[in-house]
C-alpha cells in the first residue's frame, strides 16, 4: 500500500470513528475470565508464498501467534486451530459448492499439504483442529457447542484472511455469546487495504482490536490452572 | 420385543393415530420433484456386531438401501452419506463434549474402521462423506447449504440410528425446507421399541414414513438427469 | 393409556435400559453450577383444553414448574419461555412452511391468545419470551448465544410436547454446549406413551430426566447471586 | 467522502481487483432462475435522519429499492424483509446481548417505531416480516428454511448497513447454498468508506454486486407465476 493511500485511510478512519462514538458505537467489549484461542486458517495454502491463497506479513503473524500460543499452553486454555478442505472439488456433486464459483477453492483439496497447519505453530495433539467449508470457524462445524461446553467466555482470534475467515469467526463468535478479541499483530490478509478497513469495521462493530503487547498482559493476569 | 409387547405397541399406536388425526396432525408431507439420498451413520460401529454402538436389522436394512441407491444413481440424483467420528476422545479438551458424558463415544476416534462407510454400500468418490460431530446430519455441517445450493427439495432418509441420528436428521432436514421421506426397510435401531415408537413420532409429526416400494416407485417417476 | 400397556412398557424400558447401560450409554451428564430454566411452550395453545395443540397433565406440571420457576427466581438465575407463532399462515408464501403441511400450525397465527403464556407462570418483564416458529428453543432463535453469554453451563427444562419441542430443546441444549437436565413432573404431551418412550430415549442419549424434589434440592444448594 | 479519498480508494480497488482476479478471485456467481428479495433494516431506526443508526442516501436507495419491490411483486417471488428488535434493553438479562456492549442497540426496543419498516417501501402482509437480533438475516431465524422451502436459489439483497447486516446476510445467504446479489443502488451505510470497502470485499468473495439495471432486466427475462 503506497503511503499516501495509508495516510488517506488512517485521516478517514480517524474522521469516521468520531463520528461512531457520538453515536454510541465502537464501545469496549472487554475481556472475560475464561479466554479460549481459536486460530484461523494458518494452513501452508495462506501461509506459503505462491499459493493461490497466499497472504502477506507472515514474518509478523506467525511469531506473534507463536508467543500467543505459548502463553495459552502455560495457561491451559482450549487452543484451537481452523483450516478448509474439500472432498469433491469437481462435477455437480462437488462440496465446494456455491462459494467455490467465486473463489478458487478447487486448490483446497482435503488431503493437500495445503491444508495442513503451518508447521512453525507446532500444533499439538489435544488441540482440536477444525476442517471447515466456510469461512467462519463457527459455520458448519460444532466450534460454538464446544466452547460453550469448555466454559469459554473470550475468544481470540489470530490467523488470516482478516476479510473473510477471521472477520466471519469474529462476528459469529459474538452471536454465539463470546467476547472476541482479535489480536492486531497476529492477523493479516491479501491485499494491505483489507486489513485496515476490516480491522476499522471490526473495532467499530463486532469485537475488540487488541495489541498483542495488552492480550499477552491480559493472559498473564489469569491463573494457570484456574479453569 | 415379544410378541405381546409389540401387539401392544400396535393397538396403542392405531389409537393414538385416530387422535392425532382428529386434532389435523399425521398429515402427509408428499414428495417434491428434485430428492437426494442421505444415508446416516450407515458405518462399521453400526453395521457390524459386537460394537457398542451395533445395531440390529442389517440383514434387511443393507440390501433395502442398496437398491435405494442403485435408483438414486441411475437418476443422478445426489447421494450423501454421514458418519461419526472424534480427534480427541480423552482430555479436558474432548471434541466428544458432553455428548461423550452420555454415551460411549470414546469408540469413534477418527480413523478408526468403525467409523467407515459399509462397505456394501459402495460409496463413490462423487457421494459426499459427512463426519459429524452431533446426531443430525444437518448440525455442525453444511449439508443443508450443500443441499439448497444442488436444488434439492426432498431428502430421503435411511440408516441409524432411527431414535437418535435418524430422527434428528428427518427433524432438521424439515426446518432446512426439505421435505423428509423417512425409508420404512431402511432404518433401524438397538432396541426394536426405538423403531417403533419413533417411526410412530415421525410420521405424526416431522416427516412422512414410506415402503420401499413406494419410494422406487417415486424414483423410477422421475426423469434421469431432469434436475 | 391402559394400565396393562403401561406396565408392558415399563417391563420393556427396564430391559433396555439394562441393555443400554451394558453397552456405555444412558450415563449421568450431572448437574453444572450455573443453571438457567427453559419453559417450552408453555402457553395457551398447548395448555388449554379443546385446542388442537392440547396436552394432558397441566394439573401437575403447572405447580410444578410454578415451584421451580419459583425457586429460579429466589437464586436470580436466567429464566425464558418460548412459544410458536407464525405471521402468514395460508398462501404461498406462509411462515408455517412445510411443517405447516405436516401438523396444525395453522392455529398458531401471531396476536392469538393461543401463542400467550400461560398467566399461572406470571412471566416477569425481564424473563426472555422467545417466538419461535421450529420446535427446538435453540433452532432459528438467539437462545444458543444469549445462555452463553450469560455464562450458562446448565439447562433446565420443563413444557409440552415432549415428543417435539421438549426433546428437540433437549439434544439441541446438549449440542449447544448445556447441561439438559429434563424435569420429570414438568414434562407432558398428548398421548401418554409419547411422555413414556421420550423420556426413556432422552435418559438413555441425550439429557438426564430428573425429580421435581432433586431439582429443587440441586438449586438449593447454590447460592443466590453467586452468578 | 472527500473526492481525493475517494480517489485514492478507487485506484487502490482498481489494483486490488487486477491482483484478485490473477488469483482466481472475484469470480461470478451469476444468476439462479428463482429468485427472492431480502430487504435488509429498512426500517426507521436506519431510514431516518437523526437516529443512531440513520443511514446515508435513502434519496437513492428507498427509490431504487421500491423500483425493485415492484418488479418483485410483478413477478409474485418471495419478497422478504428484516428489521432488528430486542424485548429487554437493560438489566442482566437483556437480549441485546454481548452486541450491546458494543453498538448502541438499547435505541431498539420492541414495539418503538424506529422497528417498523420504512412506509415508503409499503410492504404487505403477505411479505414475511423477520425480526432478528443479530445482524445476518439468516442467524437466529428461519429465513434459509424458509426461501428453502421456496425452491428460492438467488437472494437479492437491498438494504443497510452494507458492512454489517447487508454484508453478512451476503455471506450467510451464500453458506445456505443461494446466490446473493448485492444491488448496488439499493445498498447504504453511515460512512461513505464502508460502503465502498464492502462492496469491494463482497464481490471479491460472497456475492455478486451488480446495477440496478442489471437486476431489473434479470428479472423481467423471468416469467411471472413461472414458480
Amino acid at each position: 500500500m503506497q503511503q499516501d493511500f495509508e495516510q488517506a485511510l488512517q485521516t478517514a478512519f480517524r474522521e469516521y470513528a468520531a463520528f461512531y462514538k457520538s453515536r454510541g458505537f465502537m464501545r469496549r467489549l472487554g475481556y472475560g475470565s475464561r479466554p479460549a484461542i481459536v486460530n484461523v486458517d494458518l494452513a501452508k495454502a495462506w501461509t506459503t508464498k505462491g499459493s493461490a491463497f497466499a497472504c502477506d506479513g507472515m514474518e509478523v503473524i506467525i511469531p506473534a501467534t507463536q508467543k500467543l500460543i505459548a502463553a495459552g499452553r502455560a495457561l491451559g486454555i482450549p487452543i484451537v486451530y481452523t483450516t478448509c478442505a474439500y472432498d469433491i472439488v469437481e462435477g455437480p456433486f462437488a462440496d465446494t459448492g456455491l462459494w467455490g464459483k467465486k473463489i478458487p477453492l478447487e486448490h483446497l483439496k482435503a488431503g493437500s499439504p495445503l491444508c495442513e497447519i503451518d508447521e512453525r505453530l507446532e500444533r499439538r495433539e489435544d488441540e482440536l483442529l477444525i476442517v471447515k467449508k466456510r469461512a467462519s470457524a463457527f459455520q458448519g462445524t460444532d466450534l460454538a457447542g464446544y466452547l460453550t461446553s469448555l466454559g469459554v467466555d473470550t475468544v481470540i482470534l489470530t490467523g488470516v484472511t482478516l476479510s473473510s475467515c477471521v472477520r466471519l469467526s469474529c462476528e459469529d463468535g459474538l452471536w454465539a455469546g463470546f467476547r472476541p478479541i482479535v489480536v492486531r499483530e497476529c492477523v493479516g490478509d491479501r491485499i494491505a487495504g483489507a486489513v485496515e478497513w476490516n480491522l476499522f469495521d471490526i473495532d467499530a462493530k463486532f469485537g475488540d482490536v487488541e495489541p498483542l503487547d495488552g492480550v499477552l498482559a491480559y493472559l498473564g493476569g489469569l491463573q494457570a490452572g484456574a479453569r
